[in-house]
């Protein structure tokens, strides 16, 4: 069918859409979502179809941004526009709605489609639930991340000892990777280390990291840092390690699954060329495993997987029911952060957590993970190897803790009896502290003065929550009426809630790799 | 967060959409697919988000139709944005995603969101999809169904005996509807027969019936026209009955599953008020059910779903593996069926499947069938009524079957060998037909002159393909000459096909209510 082409100034994150008046449509022989071929002198692009009755009239074909800068197509020019083959893919996604194991030439398809924008949100969507719901054995997980790696780009070293760690997340707080890579570097050992800002929590290692530097550095910068430091944290986000992870993520984002989490993880890691890996499972009440016994399952899977991989890998299995160090937020986690690598504060659980994984890390390699460890903390070779990172991705490599601002607003936050700290929600606190302006704003955030066990006053400051706008702060201050963040009292209260016509199914978290 | 109305003049089939610059979302700590309550005046509106970095700046909003039109919005108006909370039934979309089974009142929740497009794509794709690979059981079924009525139209009718024929599809050329609705009307009952249009086959029972009239009416014209006639065949499209079905059936398509046929089916009866129903079966190779085993449980849990609902109900389980009658298409149908009703032409398995279907329904309510639609055959009321219907539809009612144009360009395919016809493809002749331009085009597809077991010598016509244009009469031609679509000749050959690396997996029918 020959049709004009009408330029719609639309883009639809980049998929290829092409929209027809709904009688063209029908007289192709082809409903929404299906796919045309459109074809201008010699050069041709397949689109997913959208139907229309008002934007597009007969004879017309709208064209989203996407194909109009792919084609060089201008407003009225003439287009042959037929009826396109489903691509091979989808057949592929049938099979696994009916149940059936995939061979990894079909996952490739499925993957390389994906990245290629070849397939539409129905489609995807259907898949990464038929995923969720039958599941995928190890054989067709390796296939998944061979594939996630094989249609991305790679990081080549010829470093020995590549290693890496990572953890699935849940746990607010947790700075442990800004210790650990310059520890691990000042070893002797390489850490490409990627990571990624938060989505549903307060910070992400990316967004701390900035707080010191640029992270988000293209792959052959990436790469120089490495070679000179030993070690880097830049994120992920850019550098289209694995793409399809990223496109999987955003349907998993809206309905809560995550099945593809291992093949995620793993395939980040394969990407950057690790071959040792840690893996940090942070476990219990307000974290994303809730048992030791699920955490033990988990961790098998990621050696197995990683055997498969070629990347050796251990699990570390972490406590998790409540924030790691006193900060939340990205400038005030950075500055603990620093704080402790400079050894000016005690932070025991931090440090404790940032050792054990150093020392795993080494011992994966053969070395006294220990001593070595210890050494480097209280050498100074440690802060020296984070201040040479920070230099190499184009920081202040003279950084205080000083320098580190945090939020100009504050408002402190105070037992309402006196006992013992009981519990603290993991998902409020992240809650309160995104409503204060985190991860955006780096300033805002949360500063502990309590953790469990700790014994507190009637009146006494069990927190502060940190600002840069007085609006946010306030909302902060609404989020944290709607439900306490921090409990205490002398013991327990027995009824934890009624249950009157349906269970309470409210689930906070997600998708945080 | 005060923002400026942007104007967007994009429907995007009626979803309320908002676009926001990604910095702003990220400000207000959204997601693209979040949603965010919109406030103007003391207007508000609930709208899925999408993100931006071009088309809208930071500090505006860009609005799809739907909403503009709802709160009646002007370019340039500020409105206030603030993140809303998901609908509760998303939540019940993930516990279905968990294996969850969903109670009546969590289903009516879903299937009303759907309806007011407070749902998304990858929300709706996720559920059909977890209700394709979970399943529903009998329970979630009737909710299912009894939802889908109670969230759309109803046709409200005192008639006593209200019954109805549904056809599950597959096979070319079933033009029955057109002589059953009249047989059983001029026996006294009632049948208020809404019909589908094509979507992957050559003609749909709306398809065939326009060619005598007009089928798009609302539903007090339908009313009227069983109020007076007994009986009617409308589209069912435009009648607003079970609208949820048809959302469902949009996301299924692509991905041919099929997890709601039978609630989709049984909430249209139920919303014309049925209370007698024949379900048929077809059944074989070339169909959607291929053994009759498969045929007998799938009439079991008609029959049971029935039940639950109040509709009386059996099924027929007939013959498939070949198109009814010799033709295909919707003038070729129509004009068959016009000749069967006025006893001009003897088409023996057209005649004897009516007859079979009519007798059952008039069985069900307890009267003599086979002696009443041989009589209302013999006497012409049958053939009455059918005009009465053409009549009261605002057709022509003197319409006589060389009124009824077929398409002006023909091509005869012969027998390339000397044999009895051993099979016949209906995926093929469907495709072909379609090629050929039906059922846009009315006039055009194919009339056969040979039926399985038919004797055909060398060069012997077999059938005709009939078009509108010589384009696709070409077109026709090219997908017969893909595949065979008729196979002549002694004895079967043995070998079916070769399997090498990997099967064939290929499904061609799907979704045809």
């Amino acid at each position: 069918m020959k049709l004009r082409v009408k330029i719609l100034g639309i883009n639809a994150g980049d998929k290829p859409i092409a929209v027809l008046h709904e009688d063209d449509a029908e007289d192709l022989g082809i409903r929404s979502l299906g796919r045309v071929l459109i074809r201008y002198g010699k050069k041709t692009s397949v689109a997913i179809l959208n139907t229309t009755k008002k934007v597009v009239g007969r004879g017309e074909v709208g064209i989203f941004d996407e194909i109009v800068e792919d084609m060089e197509l201008k407003e009225g020019a003439r287009v042959d526009v037929i009826v396109s083959e489903f691509p091979n893919s989808i057949s592929h996604i049938k099979a696994k709605l009916q149940g059936r194991r995939l061979t990894y030439d079909e996952i490739l398809e499925i993957v390389r489609d994906t990245v290629d924008d070849k397939l539409n949100e129905i489609e995807l969507t259907s898949f990464v639930t038929a995923l969720n719901n039958f599941g995928l054995d190890l054989e067709e997980s390796v296939s998944m991340t061979k594939a996630m790696v094989e249609t991305g780009k790679k990081l080549e070293l010829n470093n020995a000892y590549i290693v890496d760690k990572h953890s699935i997340g849940g746990v607010p707080g947790d700075k442990t990777s800004l210790l650990l890579v310059p520890i691990i570097a000042a070893c002797g050992l390489t850490m490409p280390k990627t990571a990624s800002r938060a989505i549903t929590s307060a910070a992400g290692t990316a967004d701390r990291a900035e707080v010191f530097m640029p992270v988000d550095l293209n792959i052959e910068k990436m790469k120089t840092v490495v070679k000179r430091a030993g070690g880097c944290i830049v994120w992920g986000g850019a550098l289209d390690l694995a793409p399809a992870d990223d496109i999987f993520i955003r349907i998993e984002y809206p309905i809560s699954i995550d099945p593809l989490m291992i093949p995620s993880i793993m395939s980040k890691k394969k990407a950057v060329g690790a071959e040792y890996l840690v893996i940090d499972i942070p476990c219990g009440r307000g974290t994303k495993v809730k048992t030791i016994g699920d955490a033990n399952l988990l961790a098998k899977d990621f050696i197995e997987m990683g055997k498969r991989l070629g990347i050796k890998t251990e699990c570390a299995v972490t406590y998790g029911e409540q924030p790691i160090g006193y900060t939340i937020g990205p400038a005030l986690e950075a500055r603990e952060a620093l704080e402790v690598i400079m050894r000016k504060r005690n932070v025991p659980d931090l440090i404790d957590k940032t050792k054990h994984i150093a020392r795993m890390l080494l011992e994966i390699v053969g070395k006294d993970g220990e001593k070595l460890v210890a050494e480097a903390l209280k050498s100074g070779r440690a802060e020296e190897k984070l201040r040479q990172i920070i230099f190499e991705q184009g920081g202040d490599a003279e950084v205080q803790p000083e320098d580190i601002e945090i939020g100009k607003y504050g408002i402190d936050i105070h037992a309402d009896r006196k006992g013992y700290v009981l519990w603290m929600n993991n998902h409020r606190l992240a809650a309160i502290a995104r409503a204060a302006g985190a991860p955006k704003d780096k300033e805002a955030g949360i500063l502990l003065y309590k953790k469990i066990g700790d014994r507190a006053e009637k009146d006494e400051k069990l927190f502060t929550i940190y600002a840069d706008k007085p609006r946010k702060l306030k909302r902060a201050q609404s989020v944290l009426a709607e439900e306490k963040a921090v409990g205490v009292g002398e013991r327990r209260e027995m009824l934890i809630h009624e249950v009157k016509e349906y269970p309470v199914h409210k689930k906070s978290f997600i998708l945080e790799r």
